[in-house]
Protein backbone atom coordinates (compact mmCIF):
# COMPACT_ATOMS: atom_id res chain seq x y z
CA UNK A 1 0.00 0.00 0.00
CA UNK A 2 1.41 3.47 -0.64
CA UNK A 3 -0.40 7.12 -0.15
CA UNK A 4 -0.91 9.47 -2.78
CA UNK A 5 -1.04 12.93 -3.04
CA UNK A 6 -2.69 15.02 -5.92
CA UNK A 7 -2.52 18.44 -6.53
CA UNK A 8 -6.51 19.38 -8.40
CA UNK A 9 -6.88 21.94 -10.93
CA UNK A 10 -10.80 22.64 -11.63
CA UNK A 11 -13.58 24.64 -13.12
CA UNK A 12 -16.00 24.63 -10.27
CA UNK A 13 -18.73 26.08 -12.61
CA UNK A 14 -20.38 23.05 -13.26
CA UNK A 15 -19.85 20.67 -9.75
CA UNK A 16 -22.01 21.02 -6.77
CA UNK A 17 -18.49 21.77 -4.77
CA UNK A 18 -16.10 19.35 -3.06
CA UNK A 19 -18.04 17.40 -1.21
CA UNK A 20 -19.64 13.85 -2.72
CA UNK A 21 -23.26 14.04 -2.77
CA UNK A 22 -25.57 11.28 -4.08
CA UNK A 23 -26.64 12.31 -7.90
CA UNK A 24 -24.81 15.29 -8.01
CA UNK A 25 -21.87 16.37 -10.01
CA UNK A 26 -18.94 16.78 -7.41
CA UNK A 27 -15.04 16.93 -7.35
CA UNK A 28 -14.67 14.10 -5.17
CA UNK A 29 -17.34 12.11 -7.04
CA UNK A 30 -15.47 12.59 -10.31
CA UNK A 31 -11.91 11.27 -8.74
CA UNK A 32 -13.60 8.43 -6.81
CA UNK A 33 -15.06 7.05 -9.51
CA UNK A 34 -12.27 7.41 -12.53
CA UNK A 35 -9.81 6.70 -9.94
CA UNK A 36 -11.61 3.50 -8.69
CA UNK A 37 -12.08 2.29 -12.75
CA UNK A 38 -8.74 3.36 -13.45
CA UNK A 39 -6.86 1.38 -10.87
CA UNK A 40 -9.36 -1.51 -10.27
CA UNK A 41 -9.63 -0.59 -6.82
CA UNK A 42 -12.36 0.58 -4.49
CA UNK A 43 -10.58 4.37 -3.97
CA UNK A 44 -12.15 7.34 -2.15
CA UNK A 45 -10.07 10.62 -1.55
CA UNK A 46 -9.69 12.44 1.29
CA UNK A 47 -9.71 16.07 0.55
CA UNK A 48 -7.79 18.97 2.36
CA UNK A 49 -10.67 21.29 1.79
CA UNK A 50 -14.35 21.13 0.44
CA UNK A 51 -14.89 23.94 -1.87
CA UNK A 52 -18.55 24.61 -2.37
CA UNK A 53 -20.46 24.83 -5.43
CA UNK A 54 -18.97 26.75 -8.07
CA UNK A 55 -15.73 27.59 -6.75
CA UNK A 56 -12.68 27.02 -8.31
CA UNK A 57 -9.10 25.83 -7.65
CA UNK A 58 -5.50 25.69 -8.99
CA UNK A 59 -4.52 23.97 -6.49
CA UNK A 60 -6.66 21.49 -4.66
CA UNK A 61 -5.18 18.39 -2.47
CA UNK A 62 -6.18 15.00 -1.72
CA UNK A 63 -4.82 11.64 -1.16
CA UNK A 64 -5.84 8.60 -1.60
CA UNK A 65 -4.36 5.09 -0.97
CA UNK A 66 -3.80 2.45 -3.68
CA UNK A 67 -2.01 -1.24 -3.88
CA UNK A 68 -1.14 0.00 -7.37
CA UNK A 69 2.86 -0.25 -8.79
CA UNK A 70 2.48 2.90 -10.73
CA UNK A 71 5.42 5.57 -10.02
CA UNK A 72 4.08 8.11 -7.49
CA UNK A 73 5.00 10.89 -10.12
CA UNK A 74 2.84 8.97 -13.15
CA UNK A 75 -0.44 9.44 -11.82
CA UNK A 76 -1.17 12.71 -12.89
CA UNK A 77 -0.59 11.59 -16.70
CA UNK A 78 -2.96 8.15 -16.36
CA UNK A 79 -5.49 10.04 -14.61
CA UNK A 80 -5.85 12.80 -16.77
CA UNK A 81 -6.75 10.68 -19.80
CA UNK A 82 -10.04 10.03 -18.15
CA UNK A 83 -10.96 12.54 -15.99
CA UNK A 84 -13.46 15.30 -18.05
CA UNK A 85 -11.69 18.37 -19.04
CA UNK A 86 -12.81 20.40 -16.08
CA UNK A 87 -10.88 18.62 -13.51
CA UNK A 88 -7.04 17.90 -14.23
CA UNK A 89 -4.35 16.46 -12.18
CA UNK A 90 -1.79 18.95 -12.14
CA UNK A 91 0.63 16.64 -10.26
CA UNK A 92 1.02 13.61 -8.03
CA UNK A 93 3.59 12.66 -5.56
CA UNK A 94 3.69 9.78 -3.33
CA UNK A 95 3.78 11.11 0.67
CA UNK A 96 3.86 9.52 4.23
CA UNK A 97 1.58 6.72 4.91
CA UNK A 98 0.10 8.64 7.74
CA UNK A 99 0.05 12.02 5.96
CA UNK A 100 -3.72 13.39 6.26
CA UNK A 101 -4.26 16.78 4.64
CA UNK A 102 -6.50 18.21 7.13
CA UNK A 103 -4.79 16.55 10.00
CA UNK A 104 -1.56 18.86 9.91
CA UNK A 105 -0.59 22.75 9.41
CA UNK A 106 -0.52 24.15 6.39
CA UNK A 107 -0.91 27.26 4.90
CA UNK A 108 -3.81 27.79 2.08
CA UNK A 109 -4.13 30.49 -0.04
CA UNK A 110 -7.31 31.64 -1.52
CA UNK A 111 -8.20 33.93 -4.66
CA UNK A 112 -10.85 35.91 -5.37
CA UNK A 113 -11.01 38.25 -8.48
CA UNK A 114 -13.45 40.99 -9.32
CA UNK A 115 -14.10 42.25 -12.77
CA UNK A 116 -14.37 45.84 -12.32
CA UNK A 117 -15.40 47.81 -15.11
CA UNK A 118 -18.93 49.18 -16.63
CA UNK A 119 -19.79 45.77 -18.12
CA UNK A 120 -18.81 41.93 -17.22
CA UNK A 121 -16.72 40.87 -19.53
CA UNK A 122 -18.14 37.37 -21.24
CA UNK A 123 -14.71 35.38 -21.38
CA UNK A 124 -14.48 36.08 -17.55
CA UNK A 125 -17.89 35.96 -16.36
CA UNK A 126 -17.16 32.24 -15.06
CA UNK A 127 -14.48 33.01 -12.96
CA UNK A 128 -14.74 36.82 -11.61
CA UNK A 129 -17.43 38.76 -10.00
CA UNK A 130 -18.80 41.69 -11.58
CA UNK A 131 -18.24 45.28 -9.62
CA UNK A 132 -19.72 48.24 -11.42
CA UNK A 133 -18.05 51.67 -10.17
CA UNK A 134 -14.68 52.79 -9.05
CA UNK A 135 -12.97 50.19 -6.85
CA UNK A 136 -9.91 51.65 -4.53
CA UNK A 137 -7.75 48.40 -4.90
CA UNK A 138 -5.28 50.64 -1.90
CA UNK A 139 -7.63 51.60 0.45
CA UNK A 140 -8.88 47.23 0.13
CA UNK A 141 -5.39 46.49 0.95
CA UNK A 142 -4.95 48.74 3.73
CA UNK A 143 -8.25 47.57 5.48
CA UNK A 144 -7.35 43.99 4.34
CA UNK A 145 -3.75 44.22 6.49
CA UNK A 146 -5.81 44.76 9.76
CA UNK A 147 -7.25 40.76 9.40
CA UNK A 148 -2.92 39.35 9.62
CA UNK A 149 -2.60 37.96 12.81
CA UNK A 150 -4.41 35.20 15.03
CA UNK A 151 -8.19 36.51 15.17
CA UNK A 152 -11.55 35.24 16.28
CA UNK A 153 -12.94 35.55 12.70
CA UNK A 154 -16.94 35.03 13.83
CA UNK A 155 -17.74 38.07 12.38
CA UNK A 156 -16.45 37.33 8.69
CA UNK A 157 -18.22 33.79 8.75
CA UNK A 158 -21.65 32.50 7.83
CA UNK A 159 -23.49 29.91 9.95
CA UNK A 160 -23.55 25.99 9.01
CA UNK A 161 -20.07 25.88 9.24
CA UNK A 162 -18.31 22.69 11.00
CA UNK A 163 -15.44 24.00 12.86
CA UNK A 164 -14.86 23.82 16.72
CA UNK A 165 -13.26 27.41 17.29
CA UNK A 166 -13.54 30.28 15.17
CA UNK A 167 -10.04 31.36 16.22
CA UNK A 168 -7.55 31.41 12.76
CA UNK A 169 -4.44 33.24 11.69
CA UNK A 170 -3.99 34.76 8.45
CA UNK A 171 -0.11 35.24 7.47
CA UNK A 172 -0.83 37.27 4.21
CA UNK A 173 -3.43 39.55 2.81
CA UNK A 174 -2.38 41.63 -0.28
CA UNK A 175 -5.06 43.26 -3.37
CA UNK A 176 -3.80 44.18 -6.26
CA UNK A 177 -4.83 45.67 -9.61
CA UNK A 178 -4.33 43.80 -12.88
CA UNK A 179 -5.84 45.85 -15.82
CA UNK A 180 -9.83 45.58 -14.94
CA UNK A 181 -9.75 42.95 -12.41
CA UNK A 182 -8.92 43.35 -8.47
CA UNK A 183 -7.34 40.41 -6.90
CA UNK A 184 -7.58 39.51 -3.43
CA UNK A 185 -5.27 37.03 -2.50
CA UNK A 186 -5.21 35.70 1.71
CA UNK A 187 -3.39 32.89 3.02
CA UNK A 188 -3.93 31.42 6.12
CA UNK A 189 -3.55 28.35 8.60
CA UNK A 190 -7.53 27.48 7.88
CA UNK A 191 -10.81 29.33 6.88
CA UNK A 192 -14.51 29.74 8.40
CA UNK A 193 -17.29 28.94 6.27
CA UNK A 194 -17.70 31.66 3.43
CA UNK A 195 -15.00 33.66 4.98
CA UNK A 196 -12.97 34.37 1.85
CA UNK A 197 -15.92 35.46 0.13
CA UNK A 198 -17.66 37.81 3.38
CA UNK A 199 -13.86 38.83 3.78
CA UNK A 200 -14.16 39.65 -0.18
CA UNK A 201 -18.06 41.64 0.19
CA UNK A 202 -16.32 44.19 3.18
CA UNK A 203 -13.33 44.56 1.29
CA UNK A 204 -15.48 45.76 -1.82
CA UNK A 205 -17.64 48.26 0.47
CA UNK A 206 -14.32 49.50 1.65
CA UNK A 207 -13.17 50.09 -1.97
CA UNK A 208 -16.22 51.84 -2.78
CA UNK A 209 -15.43 54.00 0.14
CA UNK A 210 -18.60 53.00 1.92
CA UNK A 211 -16.50 51.76 5.08
CA UNK A 212 -13.29 53.49 5.83
CA UNK A 213 -10.58 50.92 5.92
CA UNK A 214 -9.88 51.03 9.77
CA UNK A 215 -13.67 50.09 10.24
CA UNK A 216 -12.39 46.63 9.76
CA UNK A 217 -10.81 46.49 13.37
CA UNK A 218 -14.06 47.64 14.72
CA UNK A 219 -15.69 44.80 12.76
CA UNK A 220 -13.30 42.18 14.09
CA UNK A 221 -13.71 43.28 17.50
CA UNK A 222 -17.31 42.80 17.49
CA UNK A 223 -17.80 39.64 16.37
CA UNK A 224 -20.86 40.30 14.71
CA UNK A 225 -21.78 38.82 11.15
CA UNK A 226 -24.18 42.01 10.40
CA UNK A 227 -21.38 44.55 10.23
CA UNK A 228 -19.06 42.79 7.65
CA UNK A 229 -20.40 43.03 3.87
CA UNK A 230 -22.06 40.34 1.86
CA UNK A 231 -21.37 36.85 0.94
CA UNK A 232 -19.54 37.78 -2.39
CA UNK A 233 -20.25 34.76 -5.31
CA UNK A 234 -18.83 31.59 -6.01
CA UNK A 235 -17.40 32.16 -9.05
CA UNK A 236 -14.56 34.78 -7.90
CA UNK A 237 -13.22 32.26 -5.69
CA UNK A 238 -10.53 29.77 -6.93
CA UNK A 239 -8.38 27.71 -4.70
CA UNK A 240 -4.99 28.97 -5.11
CA UNK A 241 -2.96 26.37 -3.16
CA UNK A 242 -1.14 25.06 -0.13
CA UNK A 243 1.90 24.68 1.60
CA UNK A 244 2.62 21.93 3.59
CA UNK A 245 6.01 21.11 5.55
CA UNK A 246 8.16 19.06 3.53
CA UNK A 247 8.72 16.73 6.30
CA UNK A 248 4.81 16.07 7.35
CA UNK A 249 5.06 14.92 3.25
CA UNK A 250 8.23 13.04 2.44
CA UNK A 251 7.82 9.50 1.72
CA UNK A 252 9.75 6.92 3.09
CA UNK B 1 -33.03 57.58 -39.11
CA UNK B 2 -29.44 57.13 -37.07
CA UNK B 3 -26.46 54.83 -37.39
CA UNK B 4 -25.25 53.19 -33.90
CA UNK B 5 -21.86 51.81 -33.94
CA UNK B 6 -21.37 48.73 -30.89
CA UNK B 7 -18.40 47.48 -28.98
CA UNK B 8 -19.50 43.86 -28.68
CA UNK B 9 -17.89 41.15 -25.86
CA UNK B 10 -18.54 37.88 -26.21
CA UNK B 11 -17.63 34.39 -25.56
CA UNK B 12 -17.40 32.47 -28.53
CA UNK B 13 -17.34 28.99 -27.38
CA UNK B 14 -21.63 28.20 -27.94
CA UNK B 15 -21.52 29.83 -30.75
CA UNK B 16 -20.73 28.71 -34.46
CA UNK B 17 -19.06 32.04 -35.37
CA UNK B 18 -20.26 35.53 -36.11
CA UNK B 19 -22.35 34.90 -39.28
CA UNK B 20 -26.04 34.39 -39.24
CA UNK B 21 -26.75 30.53 -40.30
CA UNK B 22 -30.38 29.57 -40.16
CA UNK B 23 -30.73 27.45 -36.78
CA UNK B 24 -27.42 28.00 -35.68
CA UNK B 25 -26.64 30.13 -32.74
CA UNK B 26 -24.31 32.58 -34.21
CA UNK B 27 -23.58 35.88 -32.74
CA UNK B 28 -24.80 38.32 -35.33
CA UNK B 29 -28.34 36.20 -35.39
CA UNK B 30 -28.77 36.93 -31.14
CA UNK B 31 -27.86 40.59 -32.14
CA UNK B 32 -30.30 41.02 -34.69
CA UNK B 33 -33.37 39.18 -32.60
CA UNK B 34 -32.71 41.53 -29.04
CA UNK B 35 -32.21 44.68 -31.63
CA UNK B 36 -35.21 43.61 -33.25
CA UNK B 37 -36.91 42.61 -30.23
CA UNK B 38 -35.99 45.64 -28.01
CA UNK B 39 -36.63 48.34 -30.88
CA UNK B 40 -39.68 46.91 -32.64
CA UNK B 41 -37.94 47.38 -35.46
CA UNK B 42 -36.51 45.14 -38.53
CA UNK B 43 -32.72 45.40 -37.43
CA UNK B 44 -29.48 43.39 -39.34
CA UNK B 45 -25.85 44.68 -38.06
CA UNK B 46 -23.72 44.72 -40.35
CA UNK B 47 -20.33 43.58 -38.81
CA UNK B 48 -16.23 44.44 -39.14
CA UNK B 49 -15.61 41.10 -39.06
CA UNK B 50 -16.72 37.14 -39.19
CA UNK B 51 -14.77 35.45 -36.25
CA UNK B 52 -14.99 31.72 -37.21
CA UNK B 53 -16.97 28.84 -34.84
CA UNK B 54 -15.18 28.71 -31.37
CA UNK B 55 -13.42 32.66 -31.49
CA UNK B 56 -13.67 34.99 -28.90
CA UNK B 57 -13.64 38.65 -28.86
CA UNK B 58 -13.20 41.54 -26.46
CA UNK B 59 -13.89 44.55 -29.14
CA UNK B 60 -15.76 43.66 -31.96
CA UNK B 61 -17.48 46.32 -34.12
CA UNK B 62 -20.98 45.96 -35.37
CA UNK B 63 -23.15 49.07 -37.07
CA UNK B 64 -27.28 49.22 -37.27
CA UNK B 65 -29.82 51.94 -38.32
CA UNK B 66 -32.66 52.58 -35.98
CA UNK B 67 -35.41 55.16 -36.05
CA UNK B 68 -35.16 55.13 -31.98
CA UNK B 69 -34.69 57.96 -30.05
CA UNK B 70 -32.31 56.61 -27.19
CA UNK B 71 -29.08 58.53 -27.24
CA UNK B 72 -26.17 56.81 -29.10
CA UNK B 73 -24.13 55.87 -26.08
CA UNK B 74 -27.27 54.88 -24.04
CA UNK B 75 -27.93 51.51 -26.09
CA UNK B 76 -25.35 49.71 -24.55
CA UNK B 77 -27.37 49.78 -21.00
CA UNK B 78 -30.35 48.69 -22.78
CA UNK B 79 -29.43 45.96 -24.90
CA UNK B 80 -27.11 44.34 -22.25
CA UNK B 81 -30.39 43.92 -20.30
CA UNK B 82 -31.93 41.29 -23.16
CA UNK B 83 -28.32 39.83 -23.93
CA UNK B 84 -27.26 36.02 -22.84
CA UNK B 85 -24.34 36.51 -20.60
CA UNK B 86 -21.70 35.35 -23.25
CA UNK B 87 -22.69 38.33 -25.50
CA UNK B 88 -21.77 42.34 -23.95
CA UNK B 89 -22.41 45.10 -25.62
CA UNK B 90 -19.22 47.14 -24.40
CA UNK B 91 -20.38 50.37 -25.94
CA UNK B 92 -22.02 51.94 -28.30
CA UNK B 93 -22.29 55.67 -29.96
CA UNK B 94 -23.82 57.17 -32.72
CA UNK B 95 -21.17 57.63 -36.53
CA UNK B 96 -21.64 58.69 -39.60
CA UNK B 97 -24.75 57.66 -41.76
CA UNK B 98 -22.35 56.45 -44.35
CA UNK B 99 -19.89 54.98 -41.96
CA UNK B 100 -19.69 50.82 -43.09
CA UNK B 101 -17.11 49.41 -40.91
CA UNK B 102 -16.20 46.89 -43.42
CA UNK B 103 -15.20 49.73 -45.96
CA UNK B 104 -12.99 52.04 -44.39
CA UNK B 105 -9.47 51.94 -43.31
CA UNK B 106 -8.84 50.34 -40.01
CA UNK B 107 -6.25 48.51 -37.77
CA UNK B 108 -7.50 45.56 -36.14
CA UNK B 109 -5.91 43.79 -33.42
CA UNK B 110 -6.23 39.87 -32.88
CA UNK B 111 -4.56 38.40 -29.72
CA UNK B 112 -3.70 34.35 -29.24
CA UNK B 113 -3.15 32.72 -26.57
CA UNK B 114 -1.37 29.99 -25.62
CA UNK B 115 -1.14 27.56 -22.28
CA UNK B 116 1.85 26.52 -22.18
CA UNK B 117 2.60 23.87 -19.14
CA UNK B 118 2.57 19.93 -18.60
CA UNK B 119 -1.05 19.63 -18.11
CA UNK B 120 -3.78 22.09 -19.40
CA UNK B 121 -5.59 24.51 -16.78
CA UNK B 122 -9.39 23.62 -16.44
CA UNK B 123 -9.93 27.52 -15.97
CA UNK B 124 -8.28 28.37 -18.85
CA UNK B 125 -9.35 25.65 -21.41
CA UNK B 126 -12.36 27.16 -23.41
CA UNK B 127 -9.73 30.40 -23.80
CA UNK B 128 -6.19 29.39 -24.93
CA UNK B 129 -5.01 26.72 -26.81
CA UNK B 130 -2.40 24.32 -24.32
CA UNK B 131 0.79 23.58 -25.59
CA UNK B 132 2.96 20.77 -24.09
CA UNK B 133 6.80 21.33 -23.51
CA UNK B 134 9.20 24.40 -23.73
CA UNK B 135 7.86 27.36 -25.71
CA UNK B 136 10.84 30.42 -26.34
CA UNK B 137 8.61 33.08 -26.96
CA UNK B 138 11.51 35.46 -27.49
CA UNK B 139 12.25 32.74 -30.79
CA UNK B 140 8.58 33.42 -31.71
CA UNK B 141 8.91 37.42 -31.28
CA UNK B 142 11.71 37.16 -33.26
CA UNK B 143 10.25 35.21 -35.81
CA UNK B 144 7.10 37.26 -35.95
CA UNK B 145 8.84 40.44 -36.64
CA UNK B 146 9.36 39.01 -39.86
CA UNK B 147 5.71 39.74 -40.73
CA UNK B 148 5.64 43.52 -40.38
CA UNK B 149 5.15 44.89 -43.21
CA UNK B 150 2.96 44.61 -46.84
CA UNK B 151 3.10 41.04 -48.21
CA UNK B 152 1.21 38.63 -49.94
CA UNK B 153 -0.06 35.90 -46.76
CA UNK B 154 -0.35 33.37 -48.95
CA UNK B 155 1.42 30.93 -47.09
CA UNK B 156 -0.33 32.18 -44.04
CA UNK B 157 -3.96 31.16 -45.60
CA UNK B 158 -6.50 28.41 -45.51
CA UNK B 159 -8.34 28.12 -48.75
CA UNK B 160 -12.13 29.49 -48.50
CA UNK B 161 -11.90 32.57 -47.90
CA UNK B 162 -13.55 35.10 -49.93
CA UNK B 163 -10.64 37.91 -50.12
CA UNK B 164 -10.01 39.99 -53.59
CA UNK B 165 -6.50 39.81 -53.15
CA UNK B 166 -4.09 37.99 -50.55
CA UNK B 167 -2.19 40.90 -49.89
CA UNK B 168 -2.11 42.47 -46.15
CA UNK B 169 -0.93 44.48 -44.22
CA UNK B 170 1.02 43.69 -40.91
CA UNK B 171 1.89 46.69 -38.46
CA UNK B 172 2.49 45.06 -35.53
CA UNK B 173 3.13 41.81 -33.79
CA UNK B 174 4.71 40.44 -30.53
CA UNK B 175 4.74 37.54 -28.48
CA UNK B 176 5.24 37.88 -24.82
CA UNK B 177 4.79 35.96 -21.86
CA UNK B 178 2.82 36.24 -18.79
CA UNK B 179 3.32 33.54 -16.60
CA UNK B 180 2.06 29.80 -18.10
CA UNK B 181 0.42 31.71 -21.00
CA UNK B 182 2.45 32.75 -24.16
CA UNK B 183 -0.03 35.87 -25.93
CA UNK B 184 0.87 37.03 -29.42
CA UNK B 185 -1.03 40.16 -30.80
CA UNK B 186 -0.93 40.84 -34.13
CA UNK B 187 -2.29 44.16 -34.96
CA UNK B 188 -2.97 44.54 -39.23
CA UNK B 189 -4.89 46.11 -42.03
CA UNK B 190 -6.98 43.11 -42.38
CA UNK B 191 -6.30 39.33 -42.06
CA UNK B 192 -6.82 36.29 -45.06
CA UNK B 193 -8.81 33.18 -43.69
CA UNK B 194 -7.39 31.64 -40.49
CA UNK B 195 -4.66 33.71 -41.42
CA UNK B 196 -4.07 34.78 -37.24
CA UNK B 197 -4.16 30.93 -36.02
CA UNK B 198 -1.80 29.48 -39.33
CA UNK B 199 0.81 32.40 -38.22
CA UNK B 200 0.24 30.87 -34.66
CA UNK B 201 0.79 27.82 -35.70
CA UNK B 202 3.97 28.42 -37.53
CA UNK B 203 5.18 30.56 -34.73
CA UNK B 204 4.96 27.07 -32.28
CA UNK B 205 7.25 25.43 -34.16
CA UNK B 206 9.69 28.33 -33.93
CA UNK B 207 9.42 28.41 -30.08
CA UNK B 208 9.60 24.80 -29.66
CA UNK B 209 12.80 24.57 -32.00
CA UNK B 210 11.83 22.97 -35.17
CA UNK B 211 12.04 26.11 -37.49
CA UNK B 212 14.20 28.84 -37.13
CA UNK B 213 12.96 32.58 -36.84
CA UNK B 214 14.49 33.30 -39.81
CA UNK B 215 12.83 30.60 -41.60
CA UNK B 216 9.69 32.93 -42.31
CA UNK B 217 11.04 34.83 -44.58
CA UNK B 218 11.51 31.87 -46.97
CA UNK B 219 7.79 30.38 -45.81
CA UNK B 220 6.18 34.20 -47.14
CA UNK B 221 8.20 34.09 -50.22
CA UNK B 222 7.76 30.83 -51.67
CA UNK B 223 3.56 31.43 -50.80
CA UNK B 224 3.18 27.92 -49.84
CA UNK B 225 0.53 26.89 -47.21
CA UNK B 226 2.12 22.68 -46.90
CA UNK B 227 5.18 24.80 -44.97
CA UNK B 228 3.55 27.47 -42.48
CA UNK B 229 2.85 25.54 -39.58
CA UNK B 230 -0.73 23.92 -38.53
CA UNK B 231 -3.79 26.44 -38.06
CA UNK B 232 -4.03 26.43 -34.12
CA UNK B 233 -7.71 25.64 -32.57
CA UNK B 234 -10.22 28.67 -32.32
CA UNK B 235 -10.76 28.78 -28.80
CA UNK B 236 -6.65 30.55 -28.33
CA UNK B 237 -8.42 33.59 -30.16
CA UNK B 238 -10.32 36.52 -29.43
CA UNK B 239 -10.66 39.68 -31.48
CA UNK B 240 -9.20 42.04 -29.29
CA UNK B 241 -10.56 45.18 -30.90
CA UNK B 242 -10.21 48.54 -34.04
CA UNK B 243 -9.31 51.69 -34.59
CA UNK B 244 -10.77 53.34 -36.80
CA UNK B 245 -9.89 57.12 -38.18
CA UNK B 246 -11.90 59.81 -36.12
CA UNK B 247 -13.12 61.57 -39.13
CA UNK B 248 -14.50 58.16 -40.67
CA UNK B 249 -16.56 57.28 -37.68
CA UNK B 250 -17.62 61.14 -36.21
CA UNK B 251 -21.32 61.35 -36.41
CA UNK B 252 -22.68 65.05 -37.04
Amino acid sequence: MKRIMLTIAYDGTAYKGWQIQPGEPTIEGVLNSELSRFLHEDIRVIGASRTDAGVHARGAIAVFDTESSIPGDKFSFAINKGLPDDIRIISSVQVRDDFHPRKVPCRKTYEYRIYNDTFPMPTRRLYTYHVYGKLDEKLMDLAGKHLIGEHDFTAFSSVGGQALTTVRTIFDISVIREDREVIISVTGNGFLYNMVRIITGTLIEVGQGKTEPDEIIRILEEKDRSLAGQTAPACGLCLAGYTFDDDMIAAG
